[in-house]
């Protein structure tokens, strides 16, 4: 793109940092979106937030198509191509749970959200944060491992938390829901948030296998 | 198998192309199948058909089977051989995901199919023959690369298709059948066609992947 | 750990061997329980074999854990690093799969577990046993390959009961229990048995190309 004459003087930052902060980018927006969408409170609110996050989904799918492109085309990664191929699936996927779960919502129409929804998606939201403040330290990972190292084990507490609310969520559903169909609804919803800080969980643990490697 | 001496003379294709030949050959087979099993009016027939699928699914883990020991065996390998790994495992998952459809069809026996089921069906065959104009033209991916990306793109268009179609399904189904045990059927069998699709997608992007690398 | 002087002349067990075996016991330890679990006759009964399980499934985490980093750290590996990466994953899935299908029955509390429970944990444990056999005699492959060829073909076969019985057991639900909830319940908890022999199939899978490079 900016092989012009000038260009050749200016320090180029890493294609592949770009392009992992961008996909930290969308999971962020995304975690704010889903907020949005499963408490809003109109029928075509739920429908423009769905949208979208389908169109963050969307440029979610074409950084993965870039990410994996680079890999095969470029010799200089700053890591393990397998780490990093790893590292861009892992954080589509956390888009993808996170999609899911508005899409879901959008299309069963539960009678009404549990409060753990509402915490669930608080937590996914935290999660995204802390992915994005990892994946925009990995360029200075020498400088400051801990700190990377810090960030990781935050997802890692994340995703305990998230079980042990949608455990709790499901234990109550099953002793107070006495209409199947509600049942059905919310436990798959509230799932694709529980899944979303897995993938978090996912991405925390290739990022500490790079800081190993590399720091 | 052919090492006598009068094969030596003769030009042998590549074992791989065989395989994964005839594995999109098993693809097809097992689409077509499931479009006489979802469609059958008897009971018996859905028996029969059910258990044509199956022995088509033996024959997709022969082949994968055979593919993977391929890969550690022989010295040749026209591609990568992560790439080749993962079409035959990619390709499995559309059988296998086809004939869990079938399968629980056969199990679940749902008052009746909704049409979109069809629907899926044709969309799920389809893909299959994609899937195999594209591993037939692999062998010579260099004369006409652009005819195999144009399938690759097929694919990604029967995916978006497929998954619009199951989301309509969905909201339709939640918002028009009241009987949960009815929702549980009909959800998870049309279910297994989706990701049918999705696997099908996966096929075209390691197809991709590879046009990329050597075309 | 034991650099000290005199254990420079005492040959070490590769670590790689150590750690897979300390997986194949708590494969073996969780499926135990898991029987305990599921037969229980107290809640609070069920909640203590839950909270053992989830123990053993964190000693699984811990496990895995060092074996990806072993893999990252040391020069020796007995085989190829992604096929010993691949054997603690799966083993790592079998104690999930056991684990999530206690604490779905500690969590749903279904009306009563139906005989086919039992008679896929009774597979499950047969196939962790078989687990644990074909990992002890991976440091002596070649002594005795013909050995573990057999105990990966009975994990394929034990995969298939599994798989059947799994399959009778849905049909006689659907056909036989006419309570929305029930279905979902008893549905999901079984379903993580059969994966359960899903994954250790997997594992002998893993196992069984190991030794056709090695043996």
């Amino acid at each position: 793109m900016n092989n012009n004459f000038f260009s050749m003087f200016v320090p180029k930052k890493n294609e592949y940092f770009v392009l992992l902060s961008e996909m930290a980018d969308a999971i962020v927006e995304v975690a704010n979106l889903n907020i949005e969408c499963i408490t809003a409170e109109t029928h075509e609110d739920i429908v423009e937030y769905s949208s979208k996050i389908r169109e963050q989904k969307k440029i979610g799918s074409v950084l993965l198509g870039k990410i994996v492109r680079e890999l095969h085309n470029t010799f200089v990664a700053p890591f393990d191509r397998e780490d990093i191929n790893n590292l861009a699936i892992y954080m589509k996927d956390v888009i993808d749970h996170i999609s899911s779960c508005a899409k879901r919502f959008m299309m069963y129409s539960p009678k009404n959200m549990p409060s753990d929804s509402r915490l669930l998606a608080e937590l996914v939201k935290d999660a995204a944060e802390t992915i994005k403040k990892a994946i925009n330290s990995l360029d200075m990972l020498k400088k400051n491992p801990q700190n990377i190292t810090h960030l990781c084990k935050k997802l890692e507490n994340i995703e305990n938390n998230s079980d042990e609310i949608y455990e709790n969520f499901l234990i109550k559903l099953f002793k107070e829901e006495k209409d199947a169909i509600e049942i059905i609804k919310l436990k798959d919803i509230l799932y694709e948030l529980e899944h979303a800080t897995d993938s978090a969980e996912h991405v925390g643990k290739v990022i500490g296998t790079i800081v190993v490697k590399y720091a």
